[in-house]
């Protein structure tokens, strides 16, 4: 039986640290806050705050919400976003996108301060991310694989990593974060022959392509004994009652070693990055 | 026996395209304009300058020189910078890099217009090409590659291919462009456990590392009949005569249907690529 590797343990530990640093901070008369900003009030992200706001609270983080007219101008927004941006009680910011059309998000973007960027929107952050460099911000979802597999004190070296999905948020940043660590990185993705093939002698395979049962056991027989099976997708199950991932659990779980669930998995460690990341402008300001 | 597919080829046929876009831009009153940035004469440069001055001589593209003094403060070095990057003349800059220290090239990295930044140094390129966006430049050598599968017109979708190397200007690029052309892609590096195995159903090899002999024919065991052996690596030879690539040609060459050679493949198509970002800054003014 594979060992279930939890969401709230690697936040647990995230959040320990995180303490202690708010500590230091608080030490140092420096007080993390996070600005999260909307346009309109678009329900798709309700869920999404209540999580942040949960875990901020939690932590003792300050937050606050800048919501602007849904038929701001395009200078209305960018004067607003350089306020906040400008505003050093801010440390952190949180943009909700997509920005309803026809706002653009370029404007913030170029200019967001790197120390508060929190969640790698800007270029600066994505260009770093790119090249490699580990002094950066990376988004969330994808940094939250890359806690899951520093919790199990997985050097990734010598290590064969499959990613299945190329997304802009998890599956791209995901490749380049693991290469980074020195894993050797297969993306597979919808254009991609044969998944299984591609799995063969894999020690890790993350699922990142929002398709419910993409990943079944009879794809890993060429996998390693070891295998560790974490799951980033989010999809509806198929009865509608909640949400699964992209693993089929029951066939899967039996061939590996160390497997993640939806829920309960990367999912729930997002927003404790965030606040981690928040922490880390106040203490770069 | 292999095909070997020659730079001369691959350049010869995006110099024909740049030939009637040039035409087309004098037409509307363009000029593309060339402008190298050098602070102090570093000889390294040399034969790379030579080899661009060579190209756009053919092509008959403007090209123009600022060389800096070597001792030039930080606030010298980004005040030139900006009028280049705000002379309206200038349709594309090159800087070549590193810069002596303790010169950042951070300010123009930041600030460098997106349709001038002809090698991608800027973040917004950088950051538009870890997204997949197909709207911006690439680095030159990577896109290089890309042009050689054009060329030979092969559509990258279930097609596995192995990239050997993880450097900023290659590798790491290279693997994004992959993914977004379509392609399964497998990047290996000096902490890869069995690049043979990891090349196992390849249908395109990139060696990108800098390491002679790297690749050999032993490897190749299980790769597809129809390989493509792309060599991006530049190395001196044993006997020092000369320079050589990755690939151990006489063990390669015939195991695979297609092949490139260093002297006379992927390095002689950078500069010429060089020249159509120069054409292309020109067409976007």
């Amino acid at each position: 039986m594979a060992i279930v590797v939890k969401g709230a343990d690697v936040a647990g530990s995230i959040k320990e640290d995180i303490r202690v640093r708010i500590t230091e901070l608080e030490k140092n008369g420096k007080k993390p806050k996070l600005m999260m900003i909307s346009v309109g009030d678009d329900p798709a992200n309700a869920s999404y705050e209540r999580g942040i706001l949960k875990v901020f609270g939690e932590l003792g983080i300050e937050t606050e919400k800048t919501v602007l007219d849904a038929g701001i101008s395009q200078e209305g927004f960018d004067e607003a976003f350089t306020g906040v941006n400008e505003d050093s009680s801010i440390t952190g910011i949180l943009v909700f996108r997509p920005l309803p059309k026809p706002l653009s998000i370029e404007f913030a973007a170029k200019t967001i301060d790197p120390r508060k960027d929190i969640d790698c929107m800007g270029y600066y952050n994505q260009a770093a991310l790119s090249m490699g460099r580990k002094d950066c911000y990376y988004p969330c979802t994808a940094e939250a694989v890359i806690r899951f597999l520093k919790y199990e004190k997985i050097d990734l070296a010598y290590k064969n990593v499959v990613v299945i999905g190329r997304s802009i948020v998890v599956g791209r940043p995901l490749v380049s974060m693991l290469i980074s660590e020195n894993a050797t990185v297969t993306c597979c993705h919808t254009k991609t022959r044969d998944i299984s093939d591609r799995i063969s002698n894999a020690d890790i395979v993350v699922t990142a392509a929002g398709s419910r049962a993409l990943l079944k056991g009879e794809m890993l027989k060429n996998a390693s004994p070891n295998l560790f099976c974490i799951d980033v997708g989010i999809n509806m199950r198929e009865d509608g009652k909640g949400i699964c991932g992209d693993i089929d659990f029951e066939t899967v779980e039996p061939l590996c070693e160390k497997i993640t669930t939806v829920p309960g998995g990367v999912g729930s460690v997002t927003s404790t990055l965030l606040a981690e990341h928040v922490v880390r402008g106040a203490e770069q300001m």
